[in-house]
């Protein structure tokens, strides 16, 4: 292994002065459903939003204080890495280019030029982006950096582990997301040496599931890199993290799109934490397979927050939806005066909020003198809905739940 | 004054095991662009989601271990201290009541009912409420747990200054959010002991002034609770609490609805951290008032973030559209086949992302041959929905933001 225990505890001398400190916290409120003591070390927190904040700084510092440091750096990104790059190579002075897909969000080519890079949009995919860093790096002169498979990258990710194991050193199982797997690469390192009875679980969904295939000996599966936890849709798993992974983990669990939805949605609402997809793959995995983790102590990384906000509010209102608490109800009416009036007074008498009212007559399978009249509200949840149904049938107005 | 710093201390020792040890944790992407070395208190990481945990379960401790304790305790409250109350009671064995005005959202009933509370819902306002709960611990033998009127409700709160000054023991000035006083006044209790020098600044809403007024001598003001804030919308400053404030508060700040919605969204967006109105409001303070906190080192309590999900919702969404980020534009067409393609298409060509398209041939001013469309649509800000209005109106579409 190219990386050692002794390499992160170097990294955290070279970088505390230069990341957030973050915190590892209790998480009754979700743990105690699942039969979980569970934990959560909030990487969310860093100043560019993710644990990248960490590698990219070791890596940069390396690199300025290097006998002949380089004319600037490079990296290939849309993401978090990116701006971990952005951040700290401006705070060191180097100049710094980042290659994005062409079809990145204007808010993340946004993020990254606000931290001072300059950012050029190149390649369908990221690794596309890469491959052209890679040539500009040459034209340019400029140090490549890459966002998983370096020693130094993986040694300051690992620095995450050192501050968990120093807040609350007795987890029994440590769960990471995994996307090149230099974080979990990192922290496993340091587990194993502080806690060699940890179990360490890596985090992959069940679309892009490159290094579970790859720890399994398996061929590259399928990947579809359209998923919610977008930070961990890597393709091609590290020369320098696969064998660290393969010594050191003791599992892959593949999440489903629904449960990282689910996981992003929990802790924002219960935990009152915001995690990106990726961030909030770890307490997926928790959610999703308790059996697993029932009766532990168990730490979980949210790797970071970086979640546009639209998506964060869609994830939000798609919970109160899944959770009965705001409904969409078609009711068959006859098109005449009153008639509104009075199957507004039956869901508002039985308690329920109307927020939105739609009256169609056009493209409905009803006779001329019908309407379809599409209410969404919010109720106290299913049961209150189911009753709101029978009230409303009762009444002579046939609805359905939507 | 009723309450002492050795009180704090004393609660610390009786409540460490029961409630959580929350973090402060500096954000340096909030304080930067304020010049300002900020810090933020998490109490929204309580079990029930606001630092009512800590007074709760001191003050039923007291009564769970009293010689002779109550047959059950009984509080009145929509939010927070409904929830403290419930959760720290079930805990101890203690039946609880809770009286909650009518108008009370179902979810906050329902979080209450979760924790093993009994509510009953009587009176239009939290006034009321409480009226009918002395009338109805009478009846039973109930203990009354007041949200803030108490010296052990007080010495609790104040718990959470004591974690302050242990993970960060610098700030120049601290800054509460002030309902009942309960918060500030525990706080300001243990900062002014171990910290002498600390400023004290309490938070209230311009909506909801009551302590900001009693502090000054001034007559009771018009006070209106319908604010974002609703966590600190109290009315009558507690008589154990004024005179804490009065001795140790070097100023109260008051908050617009503009500035609590900012902070709400700030600290989702940047932060990651979820914050209820009330919760934001010690930082929104900061945010609205930098010229007094630049240069320092301040220290913000996020006090709750029990926050509806379709509130934050709303809140992000209105973030966007304030930023920029999602900008609807009404344009003039013809009403003929192809001029919706080509009107999409130059918003497409333009790079904005189009979410949302109506089209409307009633109630417009326009001609009857004309239309008009709505179109919502993602983009990069300002200048870039500038470019696309000009782009819209030289093709021959008048076009103007709404």
């Amino acid at each position: 292994m190219q990386v050692t225990a002794q390499d992160v505890a170097a990294a955290r001398s070279a970088i505390q002065s230069h990341v957030v400190r973050t915190p590892t916290v209790p998480a009754p409120r979700l743990g105690e459903p699942l039969g979980v003591r569970l934990w959560l070390k909030l990487e969310n927190l860093q100043f560019t939003g993710s644990f990248k904040d960490r590698g990219s700084c070791l890596k940069l510092q390396r690199l300025a204080q290097a006998a002949e440091p380089p004319r600037g750096v490079i990296a290939a990104s849309a993401g978090n890495h990116a701006q971990g790059v952005a951040y700290h190579s401006r705070r060191l002075g180097l100049p710094a280019v980042i290659v994005m897909p062409k079809a990145t969000p204007f808010s993340k080519v946004e993020r990254t030029e606000a931290l001072g890079a300059t950012v050029v949009q190149s390649g369908e995919s990221v690794t596309e982006s890469y491959a052209r860093a890679v040539e500009i790096a040459a034209e340019q002169g400029l140090a490549v950096v890459h966002p998983y498979d370096d020693p130094a990258i993986v040694a300051g990710q690992g620095t995450a582990a050192m501050e968990l194991f120093e807040d609350r050193p007795e987890p029994d199982v440590l769960v990471v997301p995994i996307g090149g797997g230099g974080l979990a690469a990192g922290m496993a390192l340091w587990a194993k040496h502080i806690r060699p009875q940890v179990r360490i679980v890596g985090v992959q969904t069940e679309l892009c599931p490159s290094m579970h295939a790859a720890l399994r000996g398996e061929a590259p599966p399928v990947l579809r890199t359209h998923t919610l936890a977008d930070g961990i849709a890597v393709k091609a798993p590290g020369a320098v993290t696969t064998p660290i992974l393969r010594a050191l983990l003791d599992d892959v669990v593949l999440v489903s799109e629904a449960d990282l939805e689910r996981a992003v949605q929990l802790l924002a609402a219960q935990q009152k934490v915001v995690a990106e997809g990726a961030g909030a793959a770890a307490f997926a995995a928790v959610l999703a397979r308790p059996e697993q983790f029932a009766g532990r102590e168990v730490a979980a990384v949210v790797s970071g927050g970086n979640i546009d906000r639209r998506m964060l509010a869609t994830v939000l209102l798609r919970g109160l939806e899944r959770d009965g608490k705001v409904a969409k109800l078609r009711i068959e009416i006859f098109d005449q005066p009153g008639v509104l009036a009075r199957v507004t007074q039956l869901i508002g008498a039985s308690g329920a909020d109307i927020i939105d009212i739609t009256h169609q007559r056009l493209f409905t399978h009803l006779p001329p003198r019908q309407a379809e009249l599409d209410v969404v509200m919010e109720t106290r949840g299913r049961a209150h809905v189911d009753q709101i149904l029978l009230t409303l049938e009762a009444a002579g107005f046939p609805a359905q739940l939507l």
